[in-house]
């Protein structure tokens, strides 16, 4: 395992070379900034739900990213008929269980896209990531990190091997498994729990990279780093949360592979 | 009356230090800037609208916003759904009448809401109030004000006596009463007129400071000084509108318990 | 032809004086920047979807823009109902395709919306333009624009023709024409599409300036101009799309009439 590692910068350049499509049905709050999101890292954003014509984006799209933020019986629908058709199309689908624990709906809703929807990526925060567990009743306060990332590692760990998936859960330190490998990440800034919807923000680059990068345990890894890094380049121009957020869209942009190889901070292991 | 006072720096401390979550069922157009809002300010925003969990998240908040920037019925449904279930609980309720006097589903469904739901703080501009009286068939011209504050402010006394609320009127000059006492705050610039969302998100705010503040009355001038002085600090910072809206977040954000306590410009009375 | 001419310096101070209501059913991606984008223009934005209520508002707006961004079956019902009101009552309405020929869904939405509501005008990027026209099968890839503008050129003016609208093509260059009367415009900046909704918020300009100007080939043409201006006034502030987006919003705010009337870079010419 000492010999795993991720050419982030290698992929970030084919990410901007390939400008790949990544179909987000997502939440009312982040749509904005997610689609901005996308754009400034260099890939192609569609947001999209209606039933009637899901099927037809996933097939020309490079990724799947299902968000449960702001969840209604129709969006679970169309999440459903998308995600069951990325699933035949081999298209990946990263999966955001935005605010599991919170209440039974939304710990029900991720369960169940989980298991029927098979995503390549799961991303939560700790809180997130232990409510889906199989012990899991841990109640989130909101869609706050309650438990410490720590905590939610083993739960990560059993999660990926049932489900033959990536855990990525992010936190002040940020965690990936397939079950097999696991990296730890140290890139990132405080600041950016002060923005609304960075979560939901990552998980739509881990589609970009996903769209790109077929290992995606790869892929997942690479896309906290980026996240993480842009963070750290908006916080040497921003000290507020406003023009953070607005500097946060910037770094993405700004960021060139070259800068990812050397500021990356990632350590990897065997997961036990 | 002349020793009412209300203590904003206290209040916005003891706001920084509980980081109150705040449950918004509010419209497309601000989610993104009023979960900015709260977060800049030092609350936790959820935003969430299902039926089906509506009643759970309503039990963990500590203040429920209500606001119909646009309206249909299944987010009508969930409005009442939640405000009952907080009424219940004893969870304060903010309600923001966008358009109220513009159509009439719109004052129809802000009367109703008030009469069943029983918010603790009414606010609205001056249109907006003036539409919900009992005399009242003012048409607002969309959500702006057309008449005056000072037409409203009897409007708002009648409210606020007939439903045991607190009626909080924006525009040039705020006015805020419960019947009883009454108070006139002079924060704000008139850039905040110029970014979509202002009101919805001064609403939110004061959403945060009635999850800490029991008094409903102290609670909407404490959120009126607060967003007003963030508008000034903004106003020193940016002229335009694009990096006002930025400004103004980084505002909620800079302003320190010592700078509202000195920069408050609010004058107490009795309603007569 | 030769003696076609807009003077768009004075329809910018028509609608700056008279601040125009503009309805905007439109996707949830944009509605915040949309509004924002009227904003800093000097218009009012509306944005409301009820069918309860969309009558009542086109009654009192000065425009009415549908945008198919993120469509669904209740809000198609709005748009028809909307727009076939908005027709009777002579509104003009400003329809934006976008995605049109990604998915069948939207191409035939597109088509039944020109069809009944006959709004005054289309405003779209080559591949939707193309998508709509009568050979049109050319498949979109999500919402970018994959063919020339020249190449959409005959299909806007063979829509023009046969619908009596004016059909407003942007890109690298823009195109507008009402089957007539043809213009180029050259005014942008690349950076303009690295941020979301910039098509979006130009179709809402275009509506804004409808409602100023009865020559819909005029509007469109001012429309373009002013919002290609702006993204020029951006690009000598800010390299980055976070800080371009803000100062996108600014430069509509902060350009004056003499500006525009300097900085236009326009070509009449009648159509073959």
């Amino acid at each position: 395992m000492a010999t795993e590692t991720v050419d982030i910068a290698t992929l970030l350049g084919v990410l901007r070379e390939r400008h790949p499509l990544v179909h987000n049905i997502t939440n009312y709050v982040v749509m904005n900034s997610t689609a901005n999101t996308l754009l400034a890292l260099g890939a192609s954003p569609i947001m999209a739900h209606a039933i009637e014509e899901v099927e037809e984006l996933v097939d020309i799209t490079g990724a799947l990213v299902l968000n449960i933020g702001t969840l209604s019986k129709p969006w679970i629908d169309a999440m459903f008929h998308a995600g069951k058709h990325a699933l035949i199309k081999r298209i990946p689908v990263v999966l955001d269980p935005v605010g599991a624990g919170a209440t039974r709906f939304r710990t029900q809703t991720a369960r169940e896209l989980i298991q029927h929807v098979r995503p390549a990526i799961l991303r939560g925060n700790a809180s997130e990531i232990l409510a889906l567990g199989p012990e899991g009743a841990g109640g989130a306060r909101g869609v706050d990190a309650q438990h410490g990332v720590a905590l939610a590692r083993q739960t990560a760990v059993t999660l990926a091997r049932t489900f033959n998936m990536t855990v990525s859960v992010t936190g002040p330190e940020d965690y990936v498994t397939d079950g097999r490998r696991e990296a730890r990440i140290r890139n990132g800034h405080p600041l950016m729990a002060r923005v609304t919807g960075t979560g939901c923000a990552v998980t739509a680059v881990t589609g970009a990279f996903a769209a790109v990068e077929p290992d995606a345990f790869r892929a997942a890894v690479a896309s906290l780093v980026m996240y993480g890094m842009a963070g750290e380049w908006a916080a040497q121009r921003a000290q507020y949360p406003g023009s953070y957020a607005v500097a946060l869209l910037d770094g993405l942009s700004a960021l060139m592979p070259d800068d990812v190889r050397k500021g990356a901070k990632v350590e990897f292991s065997a997961a036990e």
